[in-house]
């Protein structure tokens, strides 16, 4: 290492206190931009810390393997649980107070967004991405659309100008891009003001030692800090303060990937708000035992979601007397909070809480800086969960939803019997929406006229049964209604009632556009 | 016409009495091979009666487009519903029942098997289909052997030798090829006297006007009268008296495309026998409003199923106090019937039921002998339904079951976001045997020998959250096991209590069998 400054040297010290000077390795060989990328890396960590995360996140990630978990779950208990479908009557004033809630500027959104779309195939933030809808609209744009929508329907019924603030964290991946790519967008017609960009942390990859992973020579392997990050980033980068000077005081919290998500959701906010929760968890309900989806429960007494694979059959089989999953409370990553339990989750209890382990192939240099990709987890990824704070909560309530109403997440690319791809985030959306009209008392004709069932056939070829009319792959019905018209259904009536329609369709606030069809 | 001989003649002059004489159109250009086979055709159909079916068919559905359906609709009272969840406590009692009368010789099946595969893209009957099971098992073998099991608990339980007579109604396209299939395989460990098929009746397709239609010029495009052609099968096969003969008393109609098929389900036998019901139907709970399927309900006080497309989204939405969906019985075709009823059913009640009315686009032969495919429907097929005759049931009652753990039906061939496909049936088959070999207190490890989650992740690609262990794209975990071995999960635990396996596995009869893997 005879070419290393003072600096540098300096810096080997440290590392090498820290047990970890392999990763100056490389020194010798590196140009001096690489020697300044990383150093200038390498100088923001705290490898004191690092160490200290990586020692508790391995010490309970092998404890809690030993314990059996399912002697220690007890489903949601029914007096903390609101359902659209069991207290119907009840979802009426419930919406009524969040919109006042809302009217009043006391309601802010926190959207999850610092994955990159990897799973998905693309290299670009998730909520950028087009499903492939008539009006080829990303996530974002839905999104930021249901907030105008909301925010318009609040001025309207308390006639008192509000807004919703968005605050959207990214990641260092994401950051640039998508700070661009509102920009670009003029913000989808929100305030600029009202929407804030803040950045989660990222944390680097260890081997089984605690030594951190080099994904090249001159580069450590650096993954976000799991959405539990958010916690730590809402300090970090002054959002608690931001929010306060807004006066928030309710917070809806949600991640990108769900294109159904209804944003600041007026009936969940407002039943939490009824029911005095500091949190408070959206969930659908998980029917079938093999599922794989985290279901909210008691553990030792205290809520917190259990990851599906942390489930024995037997446990996920259990059913209550109504013939229900005894654990249905489906996680859809669609949380409440109160300021002030934000406040004192960042402030006080979160920082307590240790990582958890994701084990996975790290791709990493090996002593002659080639580049090696494992076949087994060669190392672990440190994560914290947005729901390892329930525990916290004085008083926790959950909220069950429709999952065709509110939850399509999209994860992966298209293909063969694929679950949460675009086409399935494009049939729920377009489904909502065709049962929009419907209930609003429109229908839809085939080319030949025909007036097509209210129930289509989806995927169906060829021909059984009675309705052969519709043996056409293009099912569901292409209708479109645009955020800027309806956020969940209402005031459409005046456009659609009695009226016959044909697919593919576009319902905006300027009216009805039938599409003339393309060889799509 | 020179050429016609009188025979012909006489044929010609049936056929201008029933305004059928287009049918000859081509007489003089036909060799007399083509002669002959189109005059045999002729010579079975009873012009009047087929005149009358065309008829009274058009005048309902003209008649029943009008009505509305929804206003007339009632749910499924409790006090008939048996469900697998909701009764937990009764369905050992029901199942010994049932068992009971399976040891005494008293249950038979009917499978309703005449369709062909052309939606899953074969020529060939669907239960010759193999879905790329580890054992490759046609769906006739895997119902041949529930039988023998079943057969063999029942003998064990009761020291009484006994047989579960198979009546199998295929049509005059898969007739043949099923026999041959039965026979190549010796009825698959089956006695061959207990298989018995017999055909279900064909029917002219017609044009609007009543004239039937032929495909080429001299033949007449004809199709089967639907599954409720078994009723006048029964009847005209000679099925009934065998039956009689053979002292049944208990019938499972079930259709050959549900690869988790409980052939002659003990539980759902003794629950229909304690009720004292002559007619049940095992449903499966419609949990999406839009979810295509038909629901048992009553009609007008009457029990019946309302297929998908007769119902508008706002009954469809309806629920009850317990937030299920109102109407949620969702026909599997999976019925019971006492002998008495289905002998009432044959010689009074079903000869009067009309048949329904299907609009196609029929394949058809223009004035100059050329064959054209229509673009619109251009006429209909004439079928009943298994299911028209739930109306004279005088005790009508519904058994609940899970759909993960009995109904998967395979109706289209593989491709993108298919519903009902090859890989559905392959991966619901296989996540129930998984299923059973938890419960039996197995284990399933990987290739590095890491125990697998009880609820695998499906579908997933990369990478998020906690365990990416399982990000192959292999999954569900492939373990298969014999009917032979066991019917519905029980008499495994010997086999597989505290083992570890990995896989793919195949459990039989003869023991664990684990595989090597191929570039499969």
């Amino acid at each position: 290492m005879d070419a290393m400054n003072k600096d540098a040297s300096k810096l080997l010290h440290r590392l090498a206190e820290a047990d970890q000077a392999h990763l100056l390795r490389f020194w010798d060989q590196l140009s001096s931009e690489e020697r300044a990328a990383l150093t200038l890396d390498l100088h923001g960590m705290d490898f004191q810390e690092l160490q200290g995360f990586f020692k508790k996140a391995m010490e309970v990630s092998h404890h809690s393997s030993q314990d059996r978990m399912d002697d220690r779950m007890e489903p949601v208990p029914r007096e903390v649980l609101g359902s659209v479908t069991r207290d119907q009557m009840s979802v009426k004033s419930w919406e009524q107070t969040g919109m006042r809630c809302i009217s009043e500027g006391k309601v802010a959104v926190v959207l999850l967004a610092g994955g990159q779309g990897s799973r998905l195939g693309v290299s670009y933030p998730k909520g950028m991405f087009d499903v492939g809808l008539p009006s080829h609209k990303t996530l974002f744009q839905i999104q930021a659309e249901r907030i105008i929508k909301l925010q318009q329907l609040a001025e309207e019924k308390h006639l008192n100008k509000c807004s919703i603030p968005w605050y959207i964290m990214t990641s260092g991946r994401t950051m640039e891009s998508t700070e661009e790519f509102f920009s670009r967008h003029k913000y989808f017609g929100l305030d600029k003001k009202d929407v804030i960009f803040f950045q989660q942390g990222m944390l680097p990859a260890m081997d089984y030692q605690g030594k951190m992973i080099l994904e090249n020579r001159s580069k450590v392997s650096m993954a976000p800090d799991g959405n539990g990050g958010l916690y730590r980033a809402l300090k970090n980068q002054g959002v608690l303060e931001h929010m306060q000077q807004m006066g928030v005081e309710y917070i809806h919290v949600y991640c990108v990937d769900n294109i159904l998500v209804k944003v600041a959701d007026p009936a969940f906010v407002g039943f939490c708000v009824q029911k005095d929760a500091d949190c408070g968890a959206k969930v659908v309900e998980k029917s079938n035992p093999t599922e794989a989806v985290g279901v909210v429960c008691k553990v030792d007494g205290k809520y917190q979601v259990v990851e599906y694979s942390e489930i024995t059959m037997e446990t996920a089989q259990k059913r209550s007397a109504d013939g229900r999953l005894m654990f249905n409370a489906g996680n859809i990553a669609n949380h409440f909070f109160t300021f002030s339990f934000l406040k004192d989750v960042v402030e006080k209890y979160e920082p307590s809480l240790q990582h958890h382990v994701a084990h996975k192939k790290i791709p990493f240099v090996d002593d002659k800086g080639q580049l090696v990709t494992p076949d087994k987890p060669n190392g672990i990824k440190m994560e914290k969960f947005v729901f390892d704070i329930f525990q916290f909560a004085k008083t926790f309530v959950v909220y069950e939803v429709l999952r065709e109403d509110e939850f399509s997440p999209l994860k992966n690319a298209d293909r063969q019997d694929g679950k949460d791809t675009p086409t399935t985030a494009r049939h729920a959306l377009l489904s909502l929406h065709h049962r929009w009209v419907l209930n609003a008392g429109g229908h839809f004709i085939d080319e030949n006229g025909t007036r097509v069932p209210a129930i289509p056939r989806v995927a169906a070829a060829g021909s059984d049964g009675r309705t052969n009319l519709k043996d056409r792959s293009d099912l569901p019905i292409k209708c479109e209604i645009s955020p800027l018209l309806s956020y969940a259904g209402e005031g459409i009536q005046a456009l659609v009632k009695d009226r016959e329609f044909q697919s593919m369709l576009i319902i905006d606030e300027r009216g009805v556009h039938e599409q003339v069809k393309n060889g799509l």
